[in-house]
């Protein structure tokens, strides 16, 4: 019997609007042997995305929800330690649905993709290089399609997602509005990935400060907060503007005051209708087939060329990813959240 | 001076939700003089149409509203009586935005069409053959894109726009579910227009019929009402399903109470997002310059060959338009819903 050095986090129960650490419990586990036909892996990089709140909910979603007492969902960069898999050998860096473990199993048909650590530090298949970054390429390039000279607005403009959907909307031409919480952020927006304004959704005035910052209207609005945000962007859409819907953070951890009205909807399909608007939700695997090898290859060229930066905040282990995970559904990340599980070989 | 023999029918006040007499008022006023350039036309049928519900509001939308004492907006089909416009002879027949009127003056720039009276019956060109079969037409084959052996639903399935939407879906190869009020209409759905099921949204148990209706879940959802049939068909839309949205003559009419909670707002973008839902909007005419000519080809053809059937409820003189129109937004007409306003010559 091997002892137990793996360390796993489970669901320990359902959280009711923002999850605390009461809902997640650290396992001790013996390491798992070696599947036929797959791999061992060795966690270096664990991901921390809003979209696993859903999955902690006992409610049909596009995937299906957690149980209580398995281990937390999530997607990781490993080294590969043992391999018995056709083209992953020991010692190759992969990107791995592992969940939440210092140490995976992964059987010979998981997807799994190899990382290239010339391209960019390996972190970055978790972010800007990795799901969130083709998030926002795809929901931005395919579904919001910015002319020059449009306005495109994003929530969450500090984060992974975010960040990268104004900085290719820069780089088509259009103008690109960030709405981050508190003025550090908002400052890092205009700043660092430099887009046209960038507006604290914490201040009383911000739907004004919207308007004020789109005297054009908005023609792609990319949804990935819901909530008091699109109430403020709704009335500034273009006709025939796009809203690629990605995610709605707000609205995961409310509880019960969501549902209490007035009555929001008939706003909302009114403006669909008198402006021709376009709504689409989408889940970035939706186009990776298709799209994947061309985001990779533009994206990291940008980076290296220096026109598309990114910022990463890294936890240190893996007992602390609930409270980072945590942190982030609540705003307090600041930066692609990442939990740092082991150094790389 | 011409005498008064003229008669319009203009807004006289605005209405609070569904509109009553007295929000209309009949002037009569004398023959407009031939615009240079123009064309002098003879009203012979008037449309009713919902969105003229729209127009009667003061709120901004897809077009500038009327003013209180402006003649209320409207499309007919017409003689032309005299004309100084190149291609509007004498006797043409044609389909012209002259608002509710038994004459009108029309400039040279103003966009007619001439309709071929051998193709079908000139009423058509306001019906089947017009706006509404082109809204029909182009939100199905444009947005809706039902594909054989998906499962299209649509409200007011005895209306114009309704029912060419499900005759257009069963041709693509799909299944056609009809909603409508009440047994007769449903009865005439399903034998005249040989929908594959219809529903009357009046039932108690609607929404139990209507997912008994759609055992594979609903792919294409044709919104051309909103309110309480969308919170119907919204928990039995498939993953990637269109919404094609025309209407919300549920909307139009009320007044206060659509603002009262439960807020519905937060379910809806949570199904889009998790569901990779489509909504657009959409007007007809932004898809006239490209498809109206293979709308009026293959549509013509179709009804020709027996296998597209229309209804027509038609109101007697302009003096009833008001009527009408009311009964129309009441869902008490039966079919596309015109004036006779004179015989044709």
């Amino acid at each position: 019997m091997s002892e137990p050095r793996v360390e796993q986090i489970v669901l320990a129960s359902r959280p009711q609007g923002l999850p605390i650490p009461a809902n997640f419990r650290l396992e001790k586990v013996a390491m798992p042997a070696m599947p036929e036909g797959g791999s061992l892996l060795r966690v270096l990089y664990l991901s921390l995305d809003p979209y696993m709140r859903g999955r902690m909910d006992d409610r049909k979603s596009y995937a299906k929800p957690l149980g209580v007492g398995d281990v937390m969902t999530g997607e990781s960069v490993c080294e590969v330690i043992a391999s018995d898999r056709q083209g992953y050998a020991v010692g190759d860096i992969v990107l791995a649905p592992t969940g939440w473990r210092t140490h995976a199993a992964m059987g010979g048909f998981v997807p799994m993709r190899k990382l290239d650590p010339k391209l960019a530090p390996i972190s970055t298949g978790l972010g800007v290089l990795g799901m969130p970054g083709f998030t926002a390429y795809a929901g931005l390039s395919i579904i919001g399609k910015p002319k020059r000279g449009e306005t495109v607005v994003v929530a969450a403009a500090s984060g992974p997602v975010g960040s990268l959907v104004g900085q290719l909307a820069r780089l088509a031409g259009a103008r690109a509005v960030g709405i981050a919480g508190g003025a550090k952020k908002c400052r890092f927006v205009l700043d660092e990935l430099r887009f046209d304004a960038s507006i604290d959704h914490r201040a009383p005035d911000f739907p004004k400060q919207l308007a004020a910052a789109c005297p054009k209207g908005i023609d792609v609005y990319f949804e990935n907060v819901g909530g008091s945000i699109w109430q403020a962007v709704l009335p500034l859409l273009n006709a025939f503007a796009r809203v690629p819907v990605c995610g709605l953070i707000a609205q995961y951890n409310a509880v019960v005051d969501q549902e209490a009205g007035p009555n929001l909807l008939p706003a909302t399909m009114r403006e669909i209708l008198s402006k021709s608007l376009t709504l689409r939700g989408f889940i970035n695997y939706e186009f990776a087939n298709e799209h994947y090898p061309e985001f990779l290859k533009t994206v990291s060229a940008r980076i290296q060329a220096g026109n598309i930066r990114y910022r990463e905040d890294i936890a240190e282990g893996l007992e602390n990813a609930p409270a980072a995970f945590i942190a982030m559904l609540e705003g307090r990340n600041f930066g692609k959240a990442l939990v740092h599980v082991a150094d790389a070989p």
